[in-house]
């Protein structure tokens, strides 16, 4: 049962980091003594100049028949002023749809020796290690109607969701805490809508059949404060899709390592879509800088989630540990002064750490 | 010409702050050799126990009859287990769609000597100086429908907005802007929302009108890490109702002084409300230990916006700067070891400071 890998670059420091994953997929496959039948994709700004579209139907084709897809990152500026439609972000939205990957799984912990680079006091890092579930493809982004009204004089955006949909991002949460420190923050505005009305009795329905997890109800507000002001309180968060993009890039600066903080996609039985946090970085692209282990953690996420390999799982993150305690750095993590190697390198040396 | 004030006292903390804030009130009509006519109306829990509803008629009849009103604080568990519509938050959202304030004006700022209690380094708080302007009676918060739809199987919120509403809460921003540091920062979600859309344009049209204002167009996720990387970047910003809530509230604790911080509801020639950001506490509640200056804060903000008294806003806010850099603390703002004065004696401090 060879397992199918679908790597989409995307666009700037996308193809740096992704070239470097699929060499490190490429060397788990003759540790675990598997093959992988890896194929590439267009998706972005890149496949728009290509194909006209950021998110050719062949692409989706392709991701549809994989077990896991590996996403760079897409964007650049060149790409801004094109409609809607067509952007890149658009590209990002409709494969998240297409796939169907209802819950974006973002885990955030201090790394020892990075902490340097973050806003924090350094006491407030110390044991942060949460991970936020993101409802990914439902609320605002897809509600209909979402459109100019009464003749352009108004406008409007829809916030719909089925219990279905909030059920089941609510179990995979509820999943996920059970196999951590059983605890489970549900974050929404359930004093002003009624969307978290309902996302609340969901949420307090479902506790009784994970009762060994105890459960919090944060405002979407209150929330926004605890995650700055006592972020190793939280252990799993889960919350609706406006919401957790906001709260997970918050969250995503507090340990000051954005470059390290993989994500995961998933949903029911397709693959599920794997992506650093990071974004298309236009202004490093193609200088070999970039660092590449948010994308390496993300290939562990994958074969965690939904290749069913969790030891390399575990042997990627302990290599990524190791390499960083060992004081290499990228350039993203150097301190003013200290010494950084670049993309290949810092790639290279993960790599050999996960041969021992 | 009197001016009508009315006060509204609320739940919790909020009558022992305003209690002191009126006095305040007194002492500058004579300071400024005018009267106002003071009143109070009922709001929030007590004024549910009271009478039913959490903002009586008779409340909003005053205050639609006055120049403006100062509101302490709803809110306290006794009254969480009650229906959506009579819940102490459901008087404070009446209130201000009553008085129409579209405008929630919150100035966050740096106070020398109170660093110590912020969750960031204090190199990042260097001359912070910001001030977000919150869409108040619009958005997702007021939007039909709202409600369970498919026999209860689906929910749905509305963000709706008319241009209109857009442009008023705009123009007040730009207007905002020029009197400071001639820089907007409009956050919104163009890449995903329509209404985000509409507001992306609204404001580079309205920008042609105030051509000295520096407009910059942030992404709602960048601009919450933004808030926390770099808070003294942001001049003026303004961002629609929902947002504003989370990233104000993620702006109020960077400084570590939430008990420090004032704001505005402001519209258009109806009175304004003024209130202080923290809530109505009732766990420190009815102990004579609650910080009173933002609400003091809160009056100078009246002053300068409802009442047409600048000179007598800038003595406010200069002397709660004097007794803060003397070194008098309210439990709230002292460190650990450190001594601390309780409610009123901090606002006697102040009080005579300002008769200096
Ligand atoms: C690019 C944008 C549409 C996207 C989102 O809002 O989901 C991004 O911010 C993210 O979080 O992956
Ligand atoms: C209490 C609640 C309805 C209110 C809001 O969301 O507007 C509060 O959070 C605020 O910011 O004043």
């Amino acid at each position: 049962m060879t397992k199918r890998i679908v790597v989409l670059p995307g666009d700037g420091i996308g193809t740096e980091v992704t070239t470097e994953a699929r060499q490190l997929l490429v060397e788990i496959a003759a540790l675990l003594g598997v093959q992988w039948e890896l194929d590439e994709g267009l998706i972005g700004g890149g496949a728009y100049d290509q194909t006209g579209s950021p998110l050719p139907e062949e692409t989706v084709a392709k991701c549809l028949e994989a077990d896991a897809v590996l996403l760079g990152a897409v964007g650049g500026p060149q790409w801004d002023n094109l409609p809607g439609d067509v952007r890149p972000e658009a590209g990002l939205l409709g494969i998240r749809k297409r796939l169907n990957v209802f819950a974006n799984l973002r885990p955030i912990r201090t790394w020892p020796g990075l902490m340097l680079a973050s806003p924090l006091k350094p006491e407030l890092l110390e044991g942060v290690d949460m991970i936020i579930v993101r409802e990914l493809t439902g609320g605002l982004y897809f509600g209909q109607p979402k459109a100019r009204v009464e003749g352009g004089r108004a406008v409007v955006d829809t916030l719909y969701y089925t219990r279905g949909e909030i059920e089941r991002v609510v179990r995979r949460a509820f999943t996920l805490a059970q196999a951590r420190r059983k605890k489970l923050t549900s974050v929404d505005k359930a004093n002003v809508l009624e969307s978290s009305r309902m996302w609340r009795e969901v949420v307090n329905e479902l506790s009784v059949e994970y009762p060994d997890v105890v459960v919090d109800h944060v405002l979407v507000d209150n929330a926004a404060m605890q995650l700055v002001t006592r972020p190793n309180s939280f252990d799993v968060i889960v919350t609706e899709n406006m919401f957790g993009d906001i709260l997970s890039d918050e969250a995503a600066i507090l340990t000051g390592s954005i470059g390290m903080l993989p994500s995961a996609s998933i949903g029911g039985d397709g693959p599920g879509l794997y992506e650093p946090v990071h974004g298309s970085a236009p202004d490093i692209a193609g200088q070999g800088v970039a660092n590449p282990l948010a994308t390496f953690l993300s290939v562990a996420m994958m074969l965690r989630h939904s290749l069913g390999y969790p030891e390399a799982a575990d042997a990627i993150e302990a290599s990524v540990l190791a390499v960083i305690e060992q004081g290499v750095r990228t350039r993203d993590l150097a301190g003013s002064g200290q010494a950084w190697v670049g993309t290949k390198e810092m790639s290279q040396l993960v790599r050999a750490d996960v041969q021992r």
